[in-house]
């Protein structure tokens, strides 16, 4: 019997995870391999067309539906992908050069957007209509339901809540503006608040350990639930600027949950007990205690496959 | 020939503007009372009711195929008018209420939202799906269409941008909170602007004119048109707080364009040209220049009727 499936594609900054996966969210084969977002991107289309060729031509059973591909900065209604962090791509049409190596359907969107996705039809929020993803990772990408619709907005840039302003004059992000959400609640922010801390107390040993290139979030998180009082203060301080973006959005979109994705959501609870309780002060009073903040249903990497293949299955 | 109208009825906090229209946006009959908060709802209903039976009897032609409601803090969900600000009506079964009266269908939004649908339907908003109506009266309403819809959220309180908080720490609001955007910008606001001005410049003669218990919106908008500094001062302090308020909703919702409504939009590019200014500041890079600011197509007075009459139309 034949088998309909799709191609989802979740573009990183460091490695893309891809995987072929049935209308019923059944992931039946995936793979993930370095993204080199210093090559050209046709590269990276080249290794997964081989890949997906030889798999397609074993089992003549699956055929392809679409391809649906998430990506940083990737914008649905133009299908290109503009001047992503961390890749040296500039603005590259995606969508065409997919279409030009596997003469299918091809649907582009963000990286958060497909988490959304993901969530709305094989994830937590299957029951939901209106609830915001956010994708904690390097930086902090958030992807929107309300009323059942995923925002796109004008211009496909709808749901950049890492860029909200949370402080007045606060710390310089990349974007040229300061005091944005992202640049405290996010890996590339907690490695600010370290230093920052460091500039005070230039003795803690844990502080001393961490203050290095890459972020070891796991050792944040296991000094803390040894009580470490240093690595409480950084989640706390993480939490409270985190809870203060959570509810700028929610005061504007009302969700029922918010729901966190991405590397640095391993944190969990360590996190988001104080994001709770500092969103909370932030609601007007009605909304206060009504918002649920949860981790992701889906397995670490598969939100993405999952997400961008249902672009395929939603568009049919 | 028989004609199908729908009761558009705009609840305000001091006057309600009722009319009869027609599919096509036509008001073929309207009439402004007091809304006379101070008193039951029902009274305000039988008064309404009273007036509409008499013209519906007068032309046996006129068919009334609904009644849409726009007021403050009305939820579109549960047909409520929850402790609205200025009336002393507690929670309201506003649509049962009308039901009970009118036996025929009711739609409750609130009045922002109402205004928002006013503007789709039959003001600047025509042929944009992606926009924000931010009313600027005693406080600061908006109501959002994203990708054609108008959001409500979980509860139905979606578009609380007034309450969005744009100063850490700032001026205490209404709603429980501190430094929300309603506090800076909005009727309510500016008179608490015009009263921290006059700590600092106790002998200015606009400020004491101004320092009264209802705002002189002409007489600011009269002396800023004859380069009075003071004047100048106070719209570009409300323009530039109005400024980061938009930047944020923009950045989590990429909008066309703000469109503004209500008393206090009359200043209009008094105030929008520094708020633009502001908000461009704060926006991520792509975005700054490209969201209009716009004052609403209808006349004062006609989006709530006519956004309150869609709700019909739009509901057949």
């Amino acid at each position: 019997m034949e088998n309909q499936v799709a191609l989802g594609i979740d573009i990183g900054g460091t490695n893309t995870v891809y995987g072929l996966v049935t209308k019923e969210g059944q992931i039946l084969y995936h793979h993930e391999i370095p993204t080199e977002g210093f090559n050209p991107a046709i590269g990276l289309i080249k290794r997964i067309e081989s890949r997906i060729q030889e798999i397609l031509e074993k089992d003549s059973q699956l055929k392809l539906s679409g391809i649906g591909v998430g990506a940083p900065n990737g914008n649905h209604f133009t299908g290109m992908i503009q001047d992503p962090p961390n890749l040296s791509w500039g603005n590259v049409d995606i969508v065409n050069l997919f279409k030009d190596k596997f003469r299918s359907d091809v649907v582009l969107t963000n990286d958060a957007n497909a988490a959304a996705l993901g969530e709305k039809y094989y994830g937590s929020a299957k029951e939901m209509n209106d609830f915001i993803v956010i994708t904690l990772g390097t930086g902090l990408g958030s992807g929107i339901f309300s009323g059942g619709n995923l925002l796109y907005g004008y211009d496909g840039f709808a749901g950049e809540m890492g860029h909200m302003p949370i402080e007045h004059n606060g710390r310089r992000c990349n974007c040229g503006n300061r005091g944005c959400l992202e640049a405290y609640a996010s890996a590339s922010g907690i490695k600010r608040t370290i230093k920052s801390f460091l500039k005070d107390n230039p003795d803690d040993a844990l502080l001393q350990k961490l203050n290095s290139n890459s972020l070891d979030g796991f050792l944040i998180d296991s000094e803390y639930d040894k009580g470490n009082p240093m690595a409480k203060k950084i989640y706390s301080f993480t939490g409270d600027k985190l809870g203060q973006g959570l509810a700028q959005a929610a005061t504007l979109l009302s969700p029922e949950a918010f729901i966190f994705y991405g590397g640095f959501s391993n944190a969990g609870n360590r996190i988001l007990d104080s994001a709770k309780i500092s969103m909370d002060q932030h609601l007007i009073n009605g909304q206060a205690g009504h918002i649920e903040l949860m981790r992701s249903g889906l397995p670490q990497g598969q939100a993405g496959i999952l997400g961008a293949a249902s672009l395929i299955w939603s568009s049919m």
